[in-house]
């Protein structure tokens, strides 16, 4: 049924499938066949209000895409995929704006008309754009079917629509949408799979090739981790020999944490030229932000969006406001107060354990001592889990209207306790306790530990229960096919119970954790970044390997830079400089070279400190954040749209 | 002859002079003539080689304009006219990218075909443009008068040309072009006077019509100024109660000193979203920053620009950074440590002199007090002036291409050595002798004096000159007449000798230096902000004399920000916070709530330091830099755009 419609409109018989939608079991019929008639719809209705809606209302159309059902042994199951004509999506291309590599090897944005002058275009070539290209413009496209006159979706009399409202974010919303996904092409996927992780081999990623499966802000994630892990190989080298020799002298010590400090902040600017690098190549660079739609979950009374002048929900902002400093910003103080005071707590255990091993000891005292930290660990790990849902339940509450907006209070949130829960106990130790020794002891068994643990769980674990779940899922299927014998029908069934890749945040969080391990205290243990530079290359792979064989694919998402993480990267490596001066003023060798007066000892040592600052912030200055060629290209590009808004 | 040209293609003959031109005198016949007619010829040349020119080398051609040689009794004096007519001044428009009002009170950028959409557009309406950019349009088109397949300029061999050169450049770099100026506009001027500083009145300066009497840049400089004025007001009044009840708790002190530093950040902040209001009503917010041509001074071998693609001189990239960092830096670091040498003398001869009268006490040596300061005062003054030249020479010589990026530099430059100066032996005082009583003094001393001097030396003693010359001029040309009945003749005569203002830089700088007085040392000495504010008040009033009575007109420059000066203006209260701080740290009453330990006491400093440091960043970050209403009106501008390129 679904077929006649997807057919009817097109010359094209090779249906690609590229997208999969779910729809609930038992979803009513008409709903299906309405929401099946928007996908293929053609774009301008056809309509005697075609004028109507091609000026005035341009967004409400069909989706002109097409549609199949998938038919399995089972018969029937609400599962749909999703394709489009190789004209429709040089369109969408279009749509989304695109940037691409032209015959002149500068990057534009595509456009339909001008399609003869880019690199690789031919008529008949449909590799033109990447599946994960294609995959990205069916979902804007799905995203941006929006209501026309319908009041609510058909058969679902709850599930209210108005004018503009996006159907697939409230057909999700209301649960008759499950999930919509891009298919993996297992071909392609064996290919990354062998170039990146397949053989032992020293070199860089594939980031290009990365990229064009899974995207840019996946690519981007892994250039940026394997950047940092080359960086981060200067800091481990110069470390090792303070480990190997036992060097205590402060004055290599202070060479070493200043080497680290400007270290820091050229490796944070480096990147953001490396990042504009790749990101021209990839043509995010110059990719016009689109208009950004509200969140699904953004709600409010209907009103007019000043910007747009369409029909939408509205919020006022002065509410938001009022939320976010009266409700968040207390309930977050009141968390790290929290957090503080169970460290606290963690501390006095500490000290009654020692007391009692003390006192009385045995097997079972000593036992006793390993207690305290046990408890803290999985307190922590227990308070970072309620503060997440926490934290997301009041950035949802706070009714962000835009997505990104959204996410950079969540990341504030997340980011502000993370550090205090992992380096509270460091800064008590380092500063109050005054005790070098228990730092570096701490510090190593926090960096290490946390490293083990965090590769088991986010990687090998799940890729264990995915293996074993695969198999018994092929066996209950089809006896001992090899995976790239499987049948689409089975690929998807397979691919649809698989996890939901919920992003990079997890992972920058990660990284970013590390840094601070590495660089907050790097003068009491220069070994740090060794261990960093060892996790990060096994990172690579069990990174790869989740994104590869765990999870479902994710739609690629375009991106510029790494955002909200530079800048969080660029506060930790200033906070840096603070910790580290005050970690070289307290060691009993500077001491010894003030040995008057103490008051020149500080003075002196803020007086450094200030200079450090004053050098980073003059560096991040005057290091261009592009590089010159790429400089040279954005400016071209720029006089060239300023000659032809002339010529016009 | 002139006029035959100017008269040829125009259907208007109400020729209104708006720029004039002044040949050196013996200029020969033909260059004149070539000049002229290159200035009046038609856009596109009529040439079998138009489409050529038009596709390919669009920016060969005439400039479209009217001239008229100025005939005064003596004579022919070379001096020309240049006005053009209505409708090449709003084809000229749409060049510029002017940004104007529409109907619906939008600001969009004007186009031709769209001018009827436009507030007060009428076809017979002249004022719909203001004179002040009409002026800056034929200024644009008259730098923009290039050379075709000249080699020369006609009858002057050593005055070379190449396809591209700007002719009216080349004319000033070799002499024959000796000025190019606006006419003043006798009617509006006093319109303006009077609104202005004519009578006296509490209030707003009339910050609109000083736009479209001067342009955007001078606008915005005497908007920064009245703003600055009124932030000041809060710092004055909470300081007068310090000076009259001479509280001297340095727990009050430094309750006054917090409120400063963070007063301080807030009115910076404050000043970005006003900028925003301001220029976004006055349309340079949107503005469309043009392609930047070469600055005149800028010279090399003849190549490709990799941007434009035209012929023009280059010049390597990585030669001038070297000049800049192995020659301009080092000179630079070299005249500040002369500098601080000069201070360090002053204070020997000021020991020496303090000797003096101590031993023969007489009227001779009570004068000889005196004189280190007043000898001091004049090396300073010298050496700035030496400085500057030096400055402007090291700059020229890096031979930056852009206009921009010379000012950058330039100020850059003369910022650091005239900081160093003013405010080094402040510092001495403060942090090497400790002596509070002689800052408060010394404080005192060069704000009131640096005041007094500064409004005489740039404002009254030129004016007064003016005057008198004026009178003199008026004498010898014409009798008893007043200004607004002198011919045109007269008028051109009497402006072309009056100084050219040269941008807003000094005066700036002079904000800059009162803001450090101000804000450096304010919990030392409160009366300061008293004094800028008294300061700032006839400082409205001397400089909009000095605009209107001294100099020539200016040419209007549109401008969206007050660029590198915000970011020396937040420099300097980020330095602030580490002086205010310090001063806090040493006073007696402080010290003595830590009988015990210093170290606590510089401890608690440093951290209170760090502390202001985060908030005042964090409060930076969290202000917005736009008011909400203009980031939805620019955010409506954008997906317009956005819109209108899907629609293509």
């Amino acid at each position: 049924m679904a077929e006649s419609w997807s057919f009817l409109d097109t010359v094209e018989c090779n249906f690609r499938p590229l997208v999969v939608i779910e729809l609930a079991k038992g979803t009513k019929e008409e709903t299906i066949e309405w929401f099946t008639k928007r996908i293929v719809d053609k774009k301008g209705d056809g309509d005697v209000t075609l004028i109507y809606f091609l000026l005035i209302l341009p967004f409400f159309k069909g989706a002109q895409l097409l549609i199949k059902p998938l038919v399995t042994e089972n018969g029937h199951e609400n599962i749909y995929l999703v394709g489009a004509s190789h004209l429709r999506l040089l369109l969408g291309a279009e749509t989304v704006g695109l940037v691409k590599e032209c015959n002149d090897n500068s990057m534009r944005t595509f456009t339909y008309s001008s399609r003869k002058t880019f690199k690789d275009f031919a008529d008949d070539n449909h590799n033109f754009l990447t599946m994960a290209e294609c995959q990205y413009i069916i979902k804007h496209e799905l995203e941006n079917l929006r209501a026309k006159n319908e009041k609510m979706i058909p058969g679902y009399p709850q599930a209210k629509l108005y004018p503009g409202k996006s159907i697939v974010r409230r057909l999700l919303t209301s649960g008759i949408l499950i999930q919509i996904f891009p298919l993996h092409d297992r071909e392609e996927l064996k290919k990354l799979r062998h170039s990146w992780y397949g053989r032992v081999k020293v070199g860089y990623q594939p980031l290009d090739d990365i990229r064009c499966y899974f995207g840019e802000t996946i690519a981007l994630y892994f250039g940026f981790l394997e950047y940092f892990t080359f960086a981060l190989i200067p800091m481990a080298v110069i470390g090792i020999p303070y480990y190997v020799f036992a060097w205590e002298d402060y004055d290599k010590y202070v060479m070493f944490a200043t080497f680290n400090l400007l270290w820091s902040t050229v490796i944070l600017e480096v990147w953001k030229r490396i990042c504009a690098i790749l990101t021209y190549r990839w043509g995010t660079l110059l990719m016009k932000r689109q208009f950004e739609e509200p969140r699904s979950g953004f709600h409010g009374v209907l009103g007019i969006n000043p910007v747009t002048g369409r029909e939408e929900p509205v919020y006022s902002s002065l509410k938001r406001q009022l939320r976010i400093y009266l409700v968040s910003l207390p309930f977050v103080c009141l968390c790290l107060y929290f957090s503080l005071y169970v460290m606290m707590i963690y501390f006095d255990l500490e000290q009654w354990a020692l007391d009692y091993h003390k006192e009385n000891e045995s097997n079972f005292s000593s036992l006793m001592l390993y207690v305290p930290s046990i408890i803290y660990a999985v307190v922590i790990e227990i308070m970072n889990r309620i503060y997440r849902y926490a934290a997301e339940f009041l950035t949802s509450w706070e009714n962000h209207r835009l997505e990104s907006s959204y996410q950079n209070h969540l990341i504030l949130k997340v980011l502000v306790f993370n550090f205090l829960n992992c380096f509270a106990s460091l800064f008590y130790i380092a500063f109050i306790l005054f005790d070098m020794k228990l730092l570096r002891q701490s510090l190593a068994t926090l960096l290490i530990t946390s490293q083990i643990l965090n590769q088991f769980a986010e990687s090998l674990l799940p890729y264990w229960l995915q293996k074993r779940h695969n198999k018994r899922m092929k066996k209950r299927v089809c006896a001992q096919k090899t995976d790239s014998d499987l049948s689409l029908a089975e690929q998807v069934n397979m691919e649809k119970e698989m996890g939901t890749y919920l992003g990079t945040f997890d992972d920058y969080l990660e990284l970013f954790l590390q840094f601070g391990y590495v660089s907050l205290f790097s003068c009491v243990y220069p070994l740090a970044a060794v261990f960093a530079v060892l996790n990060n290359i096994t990172e690579i792979y069990s990174d790869a390997l989740k994104m590869c064989r765990v999870y479902k694919r994710p739609f690629a998402e375009p991106t510029a830079n790494i955002g909200v993480w530079q800048l969080a990267f660029e506060t930790m490596s200033v906070i840096s400089v603070v910790t580290n001066c005050m970690l070289i003023g307290m060691s009993p060798q500077v001491d010894a070279l003030f040995p008057d007066s103490k008051i020149d000892l500080v003075l002196t040592v803020a007086l450094v400190e200030h200079l450090l600052l004053a050098i980073k912030f003059i560096m991040a200055f005057v290091i261009p954040d592009k590089p010159r060629d790429i400089q040279m290209k954005l400016a071209r590009l720029e006089f060239e749209s300023l000659e032809a808004l002339k010529q016009q």
